[in-house]
């Protein structure tokens, strides 16, 4: 594999991207304080970090807004109360789901809007109304991203066709996404070396988005990142679904960009991430979602083994294999 | 790099090293109970583990008997109380200190003892005393190992030095030892590389021992392993000093040699490791121990900092970097 960074030099077309709100809000339904996401949002200044994702654009049509917090939903006006105007060199960024999100309603003009990027998430299936989706969001002015889920599971053709088609279309980043965890380096780097052609080819730019099943979400984000993928997903303190993301304090102590800093990342550890926990919230990795990630599924039957407090493992295991 | 292995087919000289209770006894200071040992023992039977490691054979004029548990000395009674005649697949390791181990007195010969390996621990600056060790081992039948810790903090040419002189030994195996928990993947790549040359010119294995402060040892570990490194240390849990080691459930879900066992390492896990979590062990991922390794420190001071209880880390950082 060509080597386009090393150790004591930097690229400058490294963007981290925090999605604590975003994947964290996965784990408590999207019910953040203001407080939490306003401390958010100053560290990710003082950090350096590039882009902060606040959460889903979500059809209000679909879910109920008095089940989830409204980082579900990401009204403008929510945004606005947290970064005014966002006079900062930090971008705002909201996920969209393809067939959960009315984008023609929900996604207003850029110039209207506080927010930067807007990134279709999508499974393989769902490729033209991603792009649709996608596509929309570009003419609307904004910078945009597609998140293609799962390909762990995924035939490598059936992900060229798709890569064709991204190619093709308005996206400025492709993201290569290990939702299940379940990517081993070599494996990882294979898929980094197929996105990457094609963004050469479409000149397009590729992303990284991990899970910590097996302990692997920054060894895998900063191993692809060598090979030249530039957008870098990570979470304070691995916040996220399940085993969580790439942790941010790792990124941040790896990045050598002095515009990176690692003591913000740590203070709002101590202080914000550290009364999650005490408060109860559970995420990290653990044994059932290492078995999931193992095993290439879903974590969500580890997640509801967890929330019910169990913890006969070997049993666990065992009803894991069965289901393959 | 070249590649040794892949995700498919398995390399029969991989041999997995369980260090569970002797890293693990830098935690416990070696206070085991038996019946742990026991289950552990049995664990490695049943999960195809190709050694276990007991702890270190120190000198007792050295280390007060009883300030630490039995595995700080490895009496070759206390081994055999656990493993009879060990009439399994599964070898006995023990690890010896230089200067710190009255090797003369206390390493009987192979025909003796129950013991099939010894590894040697030096620092660069003792390799002279560790081959005079090592070799005195290997005349006396054992398998030998030597590995060389905080390499991290070595130059480039004083380990080829090294290299060099233990490659003229009489060990069998050499160990690549991330101390720190530093290493980045291409750092610890550089350094297999180093070491396979001299393992090939000279017809030696090499191993590797990982720490996790950043969340690396297993991914350094199966990086190096598909170079070609073939020695995989690893514990239960992570269970070892400070952010602790590869994890032993990890590389038992990665390796595709059948006669690797997942499930018995999940049941140790689920019936003894919880137990020792319960009785409020700590170690693992934290941190203080990520900001040591970030910055090729000792552990000590994390170590001290977490047993003190505190949580200032942004304090702790700022004290780390005046330390450098």
């Amino acid at each position: 594999m060509s080597n386009k960074g090393d150790q004591i030099s930097f690229r400058p077309d490294i963007k981290v991207v925090d999605c604590t709100v975003r994947d964290g809000g996965l784990v408590n339904n999207f019910y953040f304080e203001d407080e939490f996401v306003k401390h958010l949002y100053h560290t990710n200044i003082d950090a350096g970090v590039d882009y902060m994702e606040f959460g889903y654009k979500s059809s209000k049509d679909i879910f109920d807004i008095n089940k989830f917090g409204k980082w579900k939903f990401c009204d403008e006006s929510s945004i606005r109360e947290i970064v005014g105007v966002n006079d900062t060199d930090l971008k705002i960024s909201v996920m969209a789901d393809v067939g959960r999100t009315d984008f023609k309603k929900d996604i207003i003009k850029k110039e209207d809007s506080v927010i930067d990027l807007i990134r279709v998430a999508t499974y393989i299936n769902t490729i033209p109304a991603a792009i649709e989706m996608v596509n929309y969001c570009s003419q609307m002015g904004y910078e945009t991203c597609v998140n293609v889920m799962a390909i762990s599971t995924s035939s490598e053709s059936d992900i060229n066709i798709a890569l064709e088609l991204l190619g093709q279309s308005k996206t400025d980043v492709i993201y290569l996404v290990d939702s299940y965890g379940s990517l081993y380096p070599e494996q990882i780097e294979k898929f980094a070396d197929q996105y990457l052609k094609v963004a050469e080819k479409y000149n397009k730019k590729i992303g990284i988005h991990a899970h910590n099943n097996q302990q692997l979400a920054f060894a895998n984000t900063i191993e692809v990142a060598r090979m030249g993928v530039s957008y870098l997903d990570a979470t304070m303190s691995s916040l996220g679904r399940g085993a969580g993301n790439c942790p941010m304090e790792l990124i941040m102590g790896f990045l050598k960009n002095p515009k990176y800093k690692l003591q913000a990342v740590i203070e709002f550890i101590e202080n914000d991430i550290m009364k999650l926990k005490e408060e109860g919230l559970v995420w990290g990795y653990d044994i059932p979602y290492m078995l999931t990630g193992c095993l290439n599924q879903h974590p969500r039957s580890a997640i509801q083994f967890i929330s019910d407090k169990k913890v006969d493992y070997g049993n666990f295991y065992q009803a894991l294999l069965d289901l393959e």
